[in-house]
């Protein structure tokens, strides 16, 4: 498990900003249609999570998902958090 | 909530065939990528499902669902299950 | 749909907090075993929250979850948001 | 993973039957409350089924879910069956 750092990953990956405070962390606000799209969203994406064991602190109100990744054995930003981010990303993209 | 019927149904609906045996009923087999995309498929479908309150006949095995639909109050297929289909094949075209 | 108020309801509803913060909110933080567990609560929640077209603010990390209610159209806690805590709360106590 | 065979299977698990059919599976069927609890149920269930790698058969009516167990690669029941289904028997207990 590679550490990247936030502002490396923010790099790589559009619509991702470092999260503000002292820890080393990403976040993302996804917008979606509806509630439904939402929820197909985080249950697909909680599938994900449980598999790799590696799960996002999120909020959910409505059509709105806010997303923040950090790797906690890590104590920052690494490549797990690529992993979900890009499945996140695509299905995402898939959904709008 | 108006009676259909299992041809006239299918008429409208490609991908939708007239349930074998002797009831009304309608049914399609979807087939995603993947366990992760059949389930983000079936819960927003579930949602859908719940705000009607008209439950699909369904059945997964990893990426493969398989929806059987009909109205029991009416014996037979009607609109509220051509309302859930058009939900499901717009939602599994955008899951494609 | 009947205006309640966050004090009213939280002497109603063990565990729920009035918000901080100016809006009349409640809020409540589940703890379950696991992420699998903390899931199943939210895949019903989600369920209940539909039907009723009445979403939670809520937050989600590994097995908590931490939730925010309030009626928006009635720009504070109503009946509403103790049917949907008073689902909440019956199905954290199964899983518990 | 230990092949176990179906009726070894059924022996050690109350309320699971052995499979009509030739292949060598094992089957129950659940019944809950309403279509939430059934969905909370599958939900955890889909998470524990994606982290083993280990997708069951089943099929859901309103608050019905009918499950059928088998190790596609192992051509019969074995020990990966009895750890699903025991994570089945026991959310299924607590949502009672």
């Amino acid at each position: 498990m590679g550490k990247l750092g936030a502002p490396a990953f923010c790099a790589k990956m559009p619509g991702w900003d470092v999260c503000k405070g002292a820890r080393d962390a990403v976040c993302k606000n996804y917008a979606f249609t509806d509630f439904k799209t939402a929820w197909a969203f985080m249950s697909a994406s909680a599938l994900k999570a449980e598999q790799m064991d590696h799960h996002p602190e999120w909020s959910n109100v409505y059509n709105r998902v806010d997303v923040i990744l950090t790797t906690h054995d890590a104590d920052g930003v690494t490549d797990k958090d690529l992993v979900l981010a890009r499945f996140m990303d695509e299905l995402a993209q898939k959904l709008a």
